[in-house]
């Protein structure tokens, strides 16, 4: 099997991790990156994508290292300025970051599309790769809770840093948004799909449920392998195994296969898992943990290389279910 | 004559310097100050007013003492990173007066007037005095240059650093622009009516050209005093002698007093010109200097008092214009 062009779907850092060991391995042309917009959202008239920019910078080199997101020595000196108005500034916006969302809002609001505002920004950071917001419509995550009610997903997840009990997660604007012709095609012409290690129903699923989405992935008999974020019960990072289990699952490496179910034909997942029964056609365990850069090419070697190894010309459609 | 309410006319750094001095010694309540607005502009998405801020940073005390604009000790992070992006970057938008602009964009766009975005922004920094710009409408001053023709006013003012020598100044968007209600209300109820140590041209003169403000200041039978900007034939700050001498008018604060003409009944101007001939019904001298922020209440007072020692009772209409 030859994989020349490679599509993952990522959501913030986890899947930024794996896009860029991909990128560290793959000539540029060969990957696209497919987005999760759902984060995205309004905030003191700017359009802020998080997930989008996480990628951004971590592909630019810029991102911070630590927190994995944001740009590596911002500052805070507007958010500084907005509480001296009175204001909560209770969601970071750094100063160096900003130019991304100026950037950003002044081409959206003169008529571009986030697909052609993203591919500027991209191209002026000296990214090779694709990136492509999932949508170009304006979807958003929403996170019903016990103690608020509804919640915008950003006032969930930074401020109210994702402990409010979740009982659903919901996607608004879906009616209004259709996959973009450059996702399409980039999912059409894939040699292997991938899905990051990004929390599969804050990051994954606004993904696939852009109306369309599903059925485009479905149409396409190649490898569709996910990796697991999580690791022996637990999330790498943020809220997935806290919503897992508010939302009924068993947090579990397993339980994320499931929820997959014939979207996928193979999967990674932690070696620290060896023992769990992964009801996927085709299966296997690496180290997953990216702690560094180096994980991350190690990995999305692993990754490639397996599914390279899987038998010619064989059908990869059929799912157990 | 007793001098109730005041209502003094201003553009940028000099105008914020008198108005500041009348701050220092008036009540809160007696003072309205109208800013030149002709100097606004969009920039990367920003609504950008740079008097009206200049005003606002200089009354709250969060100015940066040695531009005598923008917020102290404020950075340029945002723009070190528009620049990456490859943007020229060639306005200084300050990390922390970004904060403002942000604001004011996001209530703008709400739907909010000018004149109701700045009196909310005045009062959350805790500034009691009334700040109004000249019009809600947007008005732009433009620029006739002999080396690039038509400049907006910023890239003229700020990109070419008045360097280009100027042909014509004028005012676009008049058309659509009227006095708001604020503004009307103030100058009616006005007991003496100051013009700032600003540039006649660039900053008093917009003031002047939105439809009906001649009008109503020509209408109110009370002192109307310039002070001249204009000391020993050069501008304390900025080009306005430069401008001058470009429009055919010899630098001077005699030429600044014929300027206004009618519009003026009584002009202060700096002892160094004592030996001027000044065509101004009543026109005295004192130091205009104002290098400390005592000096600028120490002239603000020494303006009031001039004023106040007037005859009472007589008709100011008259004039020698």
């Amino acid at each position: 099997m030859a994989l020349n062009r490679i599509v993952v779907l990522v959501g913030g850092v986890g899947g930024a991790k794996l896009a860029h060991g991909l990128a560290q391995i793959l000539e540029p042309e060969r990957l696209t990156i497919i987005v999760n917009t759902g984060d995205d959202f309004w905030h003191y008239g700017l359009r802020v994508c998080p997930d989008l920019d996480t990628v951004l910078y971590t592909l630019s080199g810029l991102v911070d290292p630590v927190n994995g997101w944001g740009i590596a020595g911002d500052t805070a000196h507007m958010l500084e300025a907005l509480r001296r108005y009175g204001e909560e500034g209770w969601f970071r916006l750094g100063d160096r970051d900003l130019a991304t969302h100026l950037l950003r809002t002044m081409w959206l609001r003169q008529g571009r599309t986030l697909t052609q505002v993203m591919d500027e920004l991209r191209a002026r950071l000296g990214v090779p790769q694709r990136l492509l917001p999932m949508t170009d419509a304006e979807v958003a995550t929403v996170v019903d809770t016990v103690e608020h009610g509804e919640l915008e997903f950003q006032t969930y997840f930074v401020r109210y840093r994702w402990q409010p009990v979740a009982t659903a997660i919901r996607y608004r604007g879906l009616e209004g948004a259709s996959v973009s012709e450059d996702v399409a095609r980039a999912i059409g012409e894939a040699d292997a799909i991938l899905f990051g290690p990004s929390n599969p129903w804050l990051s994954i699923a606004p993904i696939l449920s852009v109306p369309g989405m599903r059925e485009l992935l479905l149409a396409r008999d190649v490898p569709r392998v996910a990796l697991s974020p999580i690791i022996e019960g637990n999330a790498v990072k943020g809220p997935a195994a806290k919503l897992m289990a508010e939302l009924g699952y068993e947090p579990s490496a397993a339980a994320v296969a499931r929820y997959y179910g014939d979207l996928i034909n193979g999967y990674v997942f932690d070696e620290r898992d060896a023992g769990l029964n992964i009801p996927v056609a085709r299966a296997t365990t690496f180290d997953t943990l990216m702690k560094t850069q180096a994980d991350r090419a190690r990995l999305a070697g692993q990754m490639l290389d397996w599914i390279n190894s899987w038998g010619r010309n064989e059908s990869l459609g059929d799912h157990p279910g």
